[in-house]
């Protein structure tokens, strides 16, 4: 008999036909021998309209208020889950945050988990009850109501199946599992069996349908990860442990995807003085005014002075300009100039740290088709290079194909 | 500086600007120097709607799961209170039962509150806070969510002025007071200024705005009871301990009002016989059967044969015609004979017992207006006579005259 943990997201429970549809995949996993665990996102929209219903009461939500207007949601779909399991005659009981022993700390809006006490859950598992847990929620110390943020729900069912020592957390969405590339760019993209975490992080920020967060806890704690279809009942793809280490030599393709990102803004200051604690200037005001900086590349300097780029979310450039132009000012840098339309496309693989002839063939395949690299930056386990938004696609495909993705 | 806890309805936060409507008259009542709990019901249609959802996935749902789904009704109108409050710039917070120290027992659906610690309410009325609770709601040992039932808001606001030792309990709702008779059947009626829980719980068992249980909770506790409009700035009516123990000999006139209801039915059993046990075999199948018993009347036995005569809502006639034939003919009864056109009309007030003029009073006030009394009963502090139907009108306005009602 195993314990496995399912989360169901927002869509996948978005009216009582979908949630009954649900509880038949949980009953029928049930009745195949297993003890489960649900965790329920709200259902639809409804999180968007608490949300509008406090705004129509105030322009700024108290964040501890809004969190317990929030927490409303996904408590209605547990609730909800639990009544059709019963329906179906499958003994079931839904839980809040607090109910199941999700004790966070007190950073409403954004709360991490700093306990999981799993006692109540699992003994209601062991007189043979399905168990609803309502996502994305937790319980101060003082008893106050939290919501753990983006990504909470997944966060909720992969802590649970980790204080519950489950032998599996299923995940499941509208999409049926990792691709080596987007289907939609790329045809001959093929679903993976099994991901490491660590790829499935890179992967992840890059649009996929599990926060980084959740998979980071996953890592920590060995809790494999099955991202799997909500309404097909097709294979999906494991996250888990996949062990290199003993045969890593022999391993002919160590990359397991190749992502995009489009929307992607350059700004580029000029001429800024190469002195300590300079860089830190840049930076924090950017972070001050809440905007996102991804990749940064400082040019090595000459005469004293040097280049920093950076890039940052479309939407976000004509903000992040105007504090960086500021900042310039301030430091004595030239100026800032900006590019608007550019993305990026990486290569993701463990193991690629240890067999350094991945970043070249990537240079050379993009260079082959006649695409600019205008930028490079890489982590151990992804190689990144920005290129104009228009080549986006054509680059994701020349990966795919260089790096053998569409053979197994 | 006051302790006040004011309960508002489903009605008077129907809407955002309702609830900011509300949150004026609370910032208005802090700013004059007084300590103020908010304890609010469920918006508008909220509960029906949430019953209406757990009512799609299943025709039965599970008590338990329900009042978790409904809890979360009270909890979104009192975030948005608690926001509406910090937009006038009060402060606030938000509290469930369980933040609350709302302690129940288990019995979902309607729950009894077991133990009340306002710990937590009072350490953040003593930060300068104005303090929302849900009403409703409660939580068990266990950490479930239970709801309180029929009038459960009522009972959440008088429990935590109980516990807190508030001054006053002040109930909010579509009408401005307690009258001494219906307002649309008697014009002259006049709201009282005061009334003693006594009198208020027979006043409210037909068809007053507060449920019996919370008052017998403030008379328990002597919690003094404001009920008083939401929108008007008007005076409402004191439920308290009216003492009339000193000069009860000098009130001439001790009935508070006059009360009716219409839809009543009536079922005569004829010829039962007349052995011990008898009355427990013709009520217990009603009760079997979930209809509600009111007046109970059985005649002096003649030639151990009785007739037992009692009344039931019309909505509930044609049930308990069939279970109570099905009776009678098992007990060896003649038969059951049904008057479905009846109501009754009722005159209230403490002190009356003491003096035995007022019955008669009241009988010789309908006989003069050529009303035939079908059946009688009393209580403590009411008299209740069973009359047409077509004739209650008349008989609320004869004795809202007789008893010189209409004069202060």
């Amino acid at each position: 008999m195993a314990l496995l943990v399912q989360k169901y997201g927002g869509t996948s429970v978005g009216d009582a036909e979908k949630i009954t549809n649900v509880a038949r995949r949980v009953a029928a996993t049930q009745a195949a021998g297993n003890q489960i665990v649900v965790v329920v996102s709200a259902m639809g929209k409804a999180t968007d309209e608490l949300i509008a219903l406090a705004q129509s009461v105030t322009k700024s939500p108290e964040p501890r208020e809004l969190d317990l207007l929030l927490s409303t949601g996904e408590l209605v779909s547990s609730t909800l889950m639990a009544m059709a399991l019963r329906e179906l005659g499958v003994a079931s009981i839904s839980m809040g945050g607090a109910q199941a022993g999700i004790q966070t700390d007190t950073a409403h809006g954004r709360a991490s988990i700093v306990h999981l006490d799993p006692a109540r859950v699992r003994r209601e598992l062991d007189t043979g009850r399905v168990v609803i847990v309502a996502g994305f929620q937790g319980i101060t110390d003082d008893m106050d109501i939290t919501t753990l943020g983006r990504g909470g729900s997944d966060t909720t069912a992969v802590a649970l199946a980790a204080a519950l020592k489950a032998e599996r957390c299923e995940v499941y969405t509208d999409v049926d599992g990792i691709y080596t590339a987007d289907p939609r760019v790329v045809p001959s993209a093929r679903k993976l069996s099994e991901i490491g975490y660590e790829e499935m992080l890179e992967l992840a920020t890059y649009g996929a349908k599990m926060h980084p967060r959740s998979i980071e806890l996953a890592a920590w704690y060995k809790v494999p990860v099955l991202v799997a279809s909500s309404t097909q009942d097709i294979p999906g793809t494991l996250i888990h442990d996949v062990d290199n280490g003993g045969n890593a030599m022999e391993v002919s393709n160590k990359v397991s995807g190749v992502t995009y990102e489009r929307n992607v803004a350059r700004i580029t200051m000029r001429a800024v003085p190469d002195r300590p604690g300079v860089v830190a200037h840049v930076f924090e005001p950017l972070t001050d005014a809440g905007i996102s900086v991804d990749t940064i590349v400082q040019n090595a300097s000459a005469e004293r002075l040097t280049d920093v780029s950076f890039t940052v979310e479309r939407a976000d450039l004509v903000r992040a300009l105007e504090v960086s132009s500021r900042v310039a000012s301030d430091i004595g840098a030239a100026d800032c100039v900006a590019n608007d339309h550019l993305g990026n496309v990486s290569i993701v693989g463990t193991g690629m740290q240890n067999a350094p002839g991945y970043a070249s063939r990537m240079f050379r395949a993009l260079s082959d088709a006649a695409i600019n690299i205008e930028m490079i930056t890489t982590s151990q386990i992804r190689i990144t290079c920005i290129v104009d938004e228009a080549q986006v696609n054509d680059a994701v495909r020349v990966l795919h194909q260089a790096f053998e993705l569409d053979t197994e």
